[in-house]
């Protein structure tokens, strides 16, 4: 198979005029995507994107189009090739190393072309994944940085040691799903009445755990996590986010001040940069058993490998589209299954849930074979503008069943809310 | 005073052809910069960069268009607010935050306005900088992600204990200048002959310090760190730049072997992200006397903070357009000044030296206050675009007397090398 063009859109949604989505450091996300369609000579198309929330969503199309000669009149079977394509060309590599614009723009060609190769195989892209050899799930990864904490081998008897037991774990997953707790309710710029109720509805509707956003005002973070532990009880976990607000002694400070209503984790305290700062804050946060989770902004298996390393994480949250797609993503969980610790993805904005529900469940079939304090974020937006929607019943992901990767956006869509001409901007 | 115009240009030199710049991970880059020019409304000018090395210059283009808006029409009068103001709207953030492209774009706009603030005052920026007092340097700097390890009222007193002396660095540096060492003769794809002959050459030039290009291949790496040293004989340092290329253990292994040449540091020996690789790195060759060195694409304040705090480096090497411009720079020179660590700056690229020169000078008159082990690196190409070039004499950097930044380049230059429709690319 080789790709013979590549189409990119600038595709943005209003969603700063309702408030949804905002927290401390974003208070007026339009959630948006660099969204790409590769076309391969066989007929078939890879749609992906990388997400952004809003100004700058142009800055990626244009890496994007940077990348394109690396990708039109190339061949994409390979995709570990592929993925080492995009990634180690000298002069564009100049502008990051692997992280930051151009590191989003080979996320969405990369998630692209596996959703090509999940049509082209008649399979969703968890299963593809999970049906593979573990020596080819080994070549998928760029293992440049990593051998001072996992090296192929390692990774290789992981992989081994979770074979003989998948298809127990595809069972379980075809029948009860993947567990997902939900952000709805949480959103800084809702009101204590819609915070409560929302909260309510998400136990009713059967999620184990909700996720508030903090870090504006303590006072209000106070009496937003009183009002929601009363409102879904001791039995419900509550995350908290504070989407990088804090320096590190103010981290710990706020949260021994939320401490007595028993947040799950706190998320993002600090920069997602500060491999040591998050060490120090998990250390000074354990002895009240408040976990530390990071990982939607952290911009490479560098990074991640490092939180893993100095111990500064308890949670690992992947991103789809902030690392280098899949083949990056393969990376991160094999190094958290080497480390021990449970990856929950971050998800939400637009199409994140679509795509990370393929990695979270490859990671139970193929890779740390758990589900224990395991869960994919959910956030109940956008989801009507894509052609394979996530299906979500009692709490839990069900599993995708359509060949690729769950990324496709309706034509529609794509035109009503082009940026800046479409008519949801005019 | 008020910008009210912004002119982007993407220009790049052909420097490829003559594999300038050759080296372990860059085999062929093509120096570049993605340059602005602000007009303000008293009809100054200020000129500023960032350096790319080719393929993506269009994409930093494209990152200054997006901030476009956060300057034109805006005040710059006070430039802590000017810089802080381009590194957090929060939807440009996200595409970071404080990293890759987006923060190559903001050096860019920053670096201008101290070109527009020197020529405004009449005086060079390291003078303008060294001018100020410690409580409006402090204020430059934006202080989030920084407290555990250096507080506003730490890098208050370094300030102030610096100021009583400053009078006489400045007079010093109007004598003998700032130190210079010299990359030209180590560029990897350079023949043994051309590298021994410009040892010899920098040697009688007066430089004290050269630097080769290593990581590439082992066995010519040992003939050429034999053939450099026997050329320069022991009282001249050698550092050796890996730019990147190895995992840690290979590191210490590939160092190992290059000992008896007497390397005086390593720089990047691995990916400027892998803060603990570094650190790994420094305890396993600190036997060997052996420094390590990094920096030049090292993302922003919070990584270097890191690097200090894990013993990681022995020498710092800031670079002008990496990070957030000259405020993001000073930031950057403090933590190094707390922690007792030299700062040697990246240079070279197009138009390196003429902005990192002010910096370092600044770094001896008003914070460091010292010239042990520090030198800046000086590489001789491109600088007759510039209006204000370097001035090199006996191997050191001659204080810049302009108004401005050094970072004007001819409009001729601008025109025949702007890409792709100038002379030089058709």
């Amino acid at each position: 198979m080789k790709i013979i063009s590549l189409g990119a859109h600038d595709v943005r949604f209003p969603t700063s005029r309702d408030l949804d989505g905002s927290d401390a450091m974003n208070p007026d996300p339009d959630y948006s995507a660099a969204y790409v369609v590769l076309r391969a000579d066989n007929g078939l198309e890879g749609h992906g994107f990388t997400f952004t929330i809003g100004r700058g969503n142009e800055v990626c199309r244009a890496a994007i189009d940077a990348l394109a000669p690396f990708v039109v009149g190339q061949p994409v079977d390979d995709l570990g090739e592929f993925a080492r394509r995009l990634t180690h060309d000298s002069q564009i590599r100049w502008l990051g190393p692997e992280k930051g614009v151009v590191h989003l723009a080979a996320a969405a060609l990369i998630n692209a072309a596996w959703d090509l190769a999940g049509k082209a195989a008649g399979k969703p892209v968890w299963r593809l994944l999970a049906d593979m050899s573990p020596q080819q799930i080994v070549d998928l990864v760029d293992w440049r940085y990593l051998s001072d904490a996992l090296t192929p081998a390692e990774a290789l008897g992981i992989l081994e040691a979770a074979r003989p037991s998948a298809g127990e774990r595809i069972a379980f997953l075809e029948t009860h799903g993947y567990p997902a707790y939900t952000t709805s309710p949480g959103w800084l710029g809702y009101s204590d009445e819609k915070l409560v109720s929302l909260a309510v509805a998400a136990v009713d509707e059967g999620y184990r755990m909700i996720k508030l956003k903090v870090g504006d005002n303590l006072d209000d973070d106070i009496r937003r996590m009183r009002l929601a532990r009363a409102a879904v009880g001791d039995g419900i976990r509550i995350a908290v986010d504070a989407n990088q607000r804090w320096d590190v002694a103010q981290a710990v400070e706020w949260m021994t001040a939320l401490a007595p209503y028993q947040p799950w984790w706190i998320e993002e305290p600090t920069s997602p940069d500060d491999v040591l700062g998050h060490a120090a804050i998990r250390r000074q946060l354990h002895p009240a058993g408040i976990r530390v989770a990071t990982g939607e902004h952290v911009q490479n298996r560098i990074v991640f490998k490092q939180l893993l390393q100095a111990e500064a994480v308890d949670v690992v949250q992947i991103d789809a589209c902030r690392v280098a797609g899949v083949n990056e993503n393969v990376a991160i969980l094999l190094l958290a299954a080497k480390f021990g610790r449970p990856v929950c993805p971050h998800a939400g904005g637009v199409g994140l849930c679509e795509l990370v529900q393929h990695l979270s469940m490859f990671d139970f079939v193929a890779v740390s074979g758990s589900l224990t304090d395991r869960s994919i974020e959910y956030v109940d937006h956008l989801h009507e503008h894509f052609l394979d929607p996530v299906v979500i019943r009692d709490g839990a992901y069900q599993v995708p069943t359509a060949p690729g990767f769950s990324a496709e956006i309706h034509p529609s869509t794509l035109q009503h809310f082009s940026y800046p001409g479409g008519p949801a901007w005019i």
